[in-house]
């Protein structure tokens, strides 16, 4: 007998999970549900699938959307986070098991009673960050473990970026995923870390300030900045003895200098709304943050106001982004600084049809084992194909198909909300994702710390 | 017949305002009903003079409340802002005037019909900033207006500061009002302003470091940061047209680019609390904000971090706070940041038994007169008695008890929620608040504006 997924959301981060399933449609007997607002975007060898159908199907939709769910064995959620809410309900209602990449909100936490009752595995963060990070993670720190190490210090580090093959600007960047939430990275709030035992803190507009590099064999170098919430999987992890703890996001060197020249200008800010946005210039945009000057060029001032000498490349990388052009018009009414912003840099950092991404992970764990400290780093670099099969997408999308799959075939059954850390969970994944080229490279190396004498 | 009035709350601001009232009672025949919930703290001059009613109010306790204000002929509220409402209800079920130097809130502003409806004055914000600046703004701005000058520019600013007599420390500040809104100025959006036709913003991280100068003959030199809302009174003030719109706050040269370093260090937050704060050092708390380092003191990596010279002053202003001190402890729980600076500042900058404080305001009018430009500024500075008579009290305390008189007298007459910015209202406040010297002085100066060519 057929065994029914339903899959709900077929948006750009499914090209993989799609791929995947249908791949193994045959051989496990799979048929799968898609459910999409827009089902036309799908392309033609999923629509005409034979183990597919697709369903136009309103999430809002309370009565179609729970005969959908009942008619599984078992969902995807690929939808908003904030929408998945809903949808777990329902699973709960019809007894049926939920996957998804987000991050466990509350309101699906409080559903795991309620999951274990009925034997549901409520699988979620199981993409590439939150996900990848996690399973990886956890078998580096279980492994330590196992042979007796007491880990003292884990940084944990994720990049989306562009390939090198299509890194054809001065940023080093282009948008592979949600541009909004580049943009506001790491406002509302502090960036709270724990370094050699004790809590810092760093305010946003010193955050791109006071970055870490890295170093990728065969990548070159890396810089990475503070997530806001560093210790969030302290007891998840059991890290809670550990001395630092520190999580950020990787950008190509030179990225993070350079973004915070807009942050110190405010054009960040996503808190008001500039009155007379439609229709002004990129020019005009900046001069907002700048003195008045009947004389003095929007140019100079901003040299001036955030101390850029004449041959600083930082210059370079604005003019790049046409942050100077009086033509360019801003189109969006009453518009926040930060969606502006959006606008301009999508204007350039659009990810173009022949070009690639790629997601950079980088792990290091500090332990002591025998009264010595050492480490291991270990890292992922994974390349897109194009700009439907991204490394995004890929890395995304994999982990949870095979976790549903697995699901189904009982090899992961612990019931209940859930995050990808158990053994049960991520060891055959991460060896299926082998398959696929997502593979982490394990490094011995000193152990490095911040206190070599202590 | 005497003449009720009701004061509610009787904290320090109202040491002018209890006297002025009291000084006038024989003559004016009025009896104060002083009503706090702590009155033992009152001097004996104020509670064993006969025109005085001393009431131990809970203001939460409905019943007394109403029962005190249905007593009385007006009533003054110099509680916490946001306990007016309740009260300003309780004046219109009993048809009383009310008197306040609060801020319209909303919830009082939609009692405008009402106050209207039964002929009653609701006077708010007559203190000194909002009050007195209103005031003096209002007739500069009618003056011009009547000569037939059109207005394009305003600025205007206020400080609360240390007189120079007890100007004792390197930041020339003491706090002389609530420290809390201090350490939190600035916070909550970018400030917003109007120059020369275009708004102007300047994100928080940045407002301490675009100050203006400002003269003040036989005072010296100050300087002034933008405040949140420039634009708040421009309908008020009938300022559509103009093109420059502008207030700030007065601090001593200086401070600014000394307390910008709070800001950038992170210390100014207020959003999340340090988890062990209670007894941590005040050079602890220092480092939460700076990278770890097992050799490297805080006070290098602060210099570095902030990049501060040697042989710069701003140092010292740091040092004299003790905020490199392992011995002085943090006494508060679970504080913010904001909260932690300020019990460290309050340790070095409370006002002494002997010290003045020193209210400085100054305007600046820019207009358009016979198709000339002219520009007049006023200022007026107060310099306080001592810790309970301060120019501060003085400033606030006096216009509300002079409006109160004044209502009472049926001189101000107009019904209906309002601020002082009718001639009607401010015309004879001034003129008595000049018999306390306090008093603008007027200078013609050539118009500056900010762009001469236009």
């Amino acid at each position: 007998m057929l065994r029914k997924i339903v899959i709900l959301g077929a948006g750009k981060s499914t090209s993989y999970l799609l791929d995947y399933l249908l791949e193994k449609s045959e051989e496990e007997k799979l048929h799968l549900s898609i459910c999409d607002l827009f089902p036309d975007m799908l392309p033609n060898r999923i629509k005409q699938h034979k183990a597919c159908s697709i369903i136009k199907l309103d999430i809002f939709n309370e009565t179609e959307r729970k005969e959908v769910i009942k008619s599984s064995d078992i969902v995807i959620s690929m939808l908003p986070a904030h929408l998945h809410i809903n949808v777990a309900r329902d699973c709960i209602e019809h007894r049926k098991h939920l996957v998804t990449a987000s991050y466990v909100s509350e309101q699906i936490q409080a559903l795991d009673g309620k999951a274990k009752e009925h034997g549901l595995v409520f699988m979620n963060e199981i993409g590439v960050d939150p996900g990848i990070d996690h399973m990886s993670a956890m078998q580096a720190i279980d492994k330590i473990r196992k042979k007796g190490g007491k880990l003292i210090l884990f940084e944990s580090f994720t990049g989306g970026l562009v390939a090198p093959q299509s890194d054809n600007n001065l940023w080093n960047y282009k948008f592979t995923w949600n541009p909004r939430n580049v943009v506001l990275a790491g406002q509302g709030g502090a960036a709270k870390f724990f370094q050699e035992g004790t809590y810092k803190y760093i305010p946003y507009h010193k955050l791109f300030r006071r970055t870490e590099f890295l170093d990728v064999e065969g990548h070159g170098k890396f810089e990475a900045y503070a997530n806001r919430d560093s210790l969030k999987y302290r007891e998840a992890y059991g890290l809670q003895d550990a001395l630092t703890l520190y999580r950020g996001t990787i950008r190509r060197v030179g990225f993070s200098k350079a973004w915070n020249m807009f942050v110190q200008m405010g054009m960040t800010d996503d808190s008001y709304p500039i009155e007379n946005s439609e229709g002004m210039s990129y020019r005009e945009f900046v001069n907002l943050f700048l003195s008045y000057s009947p004389t003095d060029s929007v140019e100079l001032k901003m040299r001036h106001y955030l101390k850029i000498d004449q041959d600083d490349i930082m210059w370079d990388k604005l003019k790049e982004l046409n942050l100077f052009d009086d033509n360019k018009k801003i189109t969006l009414k009453k518009a926040t600084p930060a969606q502006i912003l959006q606008q301009i840099l999508e204007d350039s950092w659009i990810l173009g049809d022949q070009d690639k991404d790629m997601i950079v992970m980088y792990h290091k764990f500090g332990y002591l084992l025998n009264g010595k400290k050492e480490q291991i780093d270990s890292n992922m670099v994974v390349i897109g194909e194009n700009r439907t099969h991204t490394a995004m997408a890929k890395t995304v999308g994999l982990p949870v198909a095979i976790a549903t799959l697995f699901i189904l075939n009982k090899k992961i059954t612990t019931p209940g909300v859930q995050i990808p850390i158990k053994k049960e969970v991520y060891e055959p994944i991460l060896k299926e994702l082998e398959n696929f080229g997502i593979q982490f490279k394990e490094f011995k190396v000193p152990y490095l710390g911040y206190n070599p004498n202590v």
